[in-house]
């Protein structure tokens, strides 16, 4: 009796509950220390002590009832102005606080950016590989996802195929870097190519195609390497981001839009954004947290022990015989899935207590992702696991030999 | 460029921003002291204390990743638990922590257990007066809103109504008592009336019809009035919860879904609501407002203080005229409005620096609702003003009379 569209998802998600439900048998028969479980992006740093100590301050001197109160649904004006302010300080932008939407994270953010632009049959792209929930924060207004296939040499968009994916009815194009599942950053050559790609466009068809920029990674870029603000780029862009993984608030659901004054239709953009927060039951981020990021406006979490792992794994796996883009950001690795079948490769990572993600839920077939958010020591251990695994497939075997007991 | 579904929204809005800068506006000319602005229900209680001690408890004692990192999408098997064990304590019930969803506030909680349910053109029965937002949310979903006609004898729902508005395509009523906006309780006979029409309607069809009971206000009861606990009543009722007026954190978006056992097709429904907090954007309620309540379980706000503004109130506006059922619940007024045209009224009262929301905003023309929920001494001050804009009926007057300035 539940609605017919949910059916699919309860039935899809039995298989991934499955997986779980085995991963936490495995822990039980093996001890937790000897299952290695890559598959979430949980971030393993902890917060900065900067965010307990703004908590506890807002708690002790703030008044009760505007600390915990109803405010406008875009979020308290100090905070917006906060948000504004440092972005307009690290990236030479000229945003006000009125440009600022706060969010209930950034899936928050995603979804109320999708329902203030896309009516039903409006086509989003994503650019594989992509972080699967878009297809159902797309398939929430009914809009049509337009898939530009992956470039599996580099993983920076294939813009060639965008610009062939790209037609009258693109209401906007998502775009996540550094990526999720790839950790690629994505260059500035790239970002001036699409901009200058969907800027044609728009042209030719008389249209406004707006840029959806997924940023929750931001912060988290390793090398020195530039992460391009693209409303510097190209102007109908829109901003999501997200405190989850920069401040390790993945819980807390604080993020934010940004929506630049230079956008087509910028009154009706933000307008409807406010309220799409109000109607789909958001209502406003979480108050408390806002505030708190406004005290923490500044504050990132220490990335170097994502640094570390990355170097660790990353070395080896090649050693191994993997093969990898580097990352760049965030804290995935994208490995090619040895037999190039990434679903037969997960079963068989598994009887290392390697838990994997296969590319497929990506929207890239044939690789699989590594989650690196953890102990640098769980990464070690799991080294060995990795070279046998390897071996296995080098060695032409298809016979499964468990070797962890 | 917007999506043309939100253009009336952008173009409704603007009248509500109209209206609200314009009490901004006179607050600046007469002083904030001199407006009267009754038209939000922003609980005017602080939190309790424990509130805030629960925080920093949690904040010196907790581990910080898993206090702000990510859980199951349903929340914190302990808060779950909790709220399931203090429920089955105060009810009577017998909830398992697996039956309740956290959500981010009751409005999160709608949305969820609306795309739970409801399929395109599936109808949802509301039952007027009704919080405007309903509708908005059954919009989301692509819902047929079906409205019931409201008694305005009693204010108690007009069962004879909904039994002529429930039909095959009839997914879910929706219900909300203590109600806003009359602040009426529905009672336990039409509460079994209410279960006995829903019973024979899903028998005769062979389909389900959930009772969604929209419950934010439970806790704000007078005069010992009992709220009966709906689950008991029918079997197929799923029940929404907000922190917002209970513990004063409105602008902290933390609430729950009760999905009990015995609801048709349970595993779907539970499995579904799961899925469809992470897809909407939720993921999951804020995290450390989750433990929180769980530290306040059995706590809430005292009442008294709306209690006070409830009598003094309630007994000014009948002894100058008006008509008012006299509300036991939540902290709201709903008023005959004087002269029949809620609008008109509503301009006139604002003439008096007295803001009011019309009675059309809650499926519900000639009536106004007063948010009582601010300080006493605002409700002693404004009662003259009261008291002039009736007596300007009662001398069949139309000619406005400014009498503040």
């Amino acid at each position: 009796m539940i609605a017919k569209k949910m059916k699919k998802y309860v039935e899809g998600s039995s298989v991934i509950r499955a997986m779980f439900e085995e991963g936490a048998k495995m822990a039980k028969v093996y001890g937790k220390e000897n299952v290695f479980d890559f598959s979430l992006g949980n971030p393993s740093v902890a917060p900065p002590s900067a965010v307990k100590d703004a908590m506890i301050d807002i708690l002790n001197e703030g008044e009760p009832s505007a600390v915990h109160g109803y405010m406008a649904n875009a979020g308290h004006a100090s905070v917006r102005e906060a948000v504004a302010g440092s972005l307009n300080g690290r990236h030479g932008t000229a945003f006000g606080g009125e440009d600022v939407v706060m969010t209930v994270g950034a899936a928050g953010g995603l979804n109320v950016i999708l329902k203030t632009l896309v009516d039903p049959g409006d086509e989003v792209v994503v650019l594989a590989p992509f972080f699967g929930e878009y297809a159902n924060y797309i398939a929430n207004v009914d809009g049509v996802v337009m898939v530009v296939p992956p470039n599996t040499e580099t993983f920076q968009p294939n813009l060639a195929e965008l610009e062939r994916v790209v037609t009258p009815r693109t209401k906007a194009v998502i775009t996540n870097s550094p990526n999720n599942p790839t950790g690629v950053v994505y260059s500035e050559a790239t970002i001036r190519e699409m901009a200058a790609i969907l800027s044609k466009r728009q042209e030719e068809y008389g249209t406004s195609i707006y840029l959806i920029s997924d940023e929750p990674y931001r912060e988290l870029a390793y090398d020195g390497v530039e992460v391009p603000y693209l409303t510097k780029y190209y102007r109908n862009t829109i901003v999501g981001y997200s405190y989850s993984k920069s401040l390790s608030l993945p819980g807390e659901r604080i993020g934010y839009l940004v929506i630049p004054k230079e956008v087509d239709d910028y009154g009706d953009v933000v307008g409807a954004a406010h309220i799409a927060n109000r109607i789909l039951g958001f209502v406003n981020a979480p108050s408390l947290l806002q505030l708190t990021v406004e005290k923490c406006i500044d504050t990132a979490v220490d990335v170097s022990p994502y640094d570390k792992n990355r170097k660790a794994l990353y070395e080896a796996l090649v050693e191994y015989g993997y093969e990898c883009v580097k990352p760049q950001g965030a804290f995935y690795l994208f490995v090619k899935a040895l037999g190039g079948d990434d679903a037969a490769f997960v079963a068989k990572a598994k009887q290392y207590h390697l838990l994997l993600v296969p590319g497929s839920s990506f929207g890239c077939p044939g690789y699989v992702r590594i989650a690196y958010c953890c102990d640098y020591d769980k990464i070690i251990r799991s080294l060995p696991y990795f070279k046998q695994l390897a071996g296995d497939y080098a060695s032409d075997s298809d016979v499964c030999q468990v070797v962890v007991e």
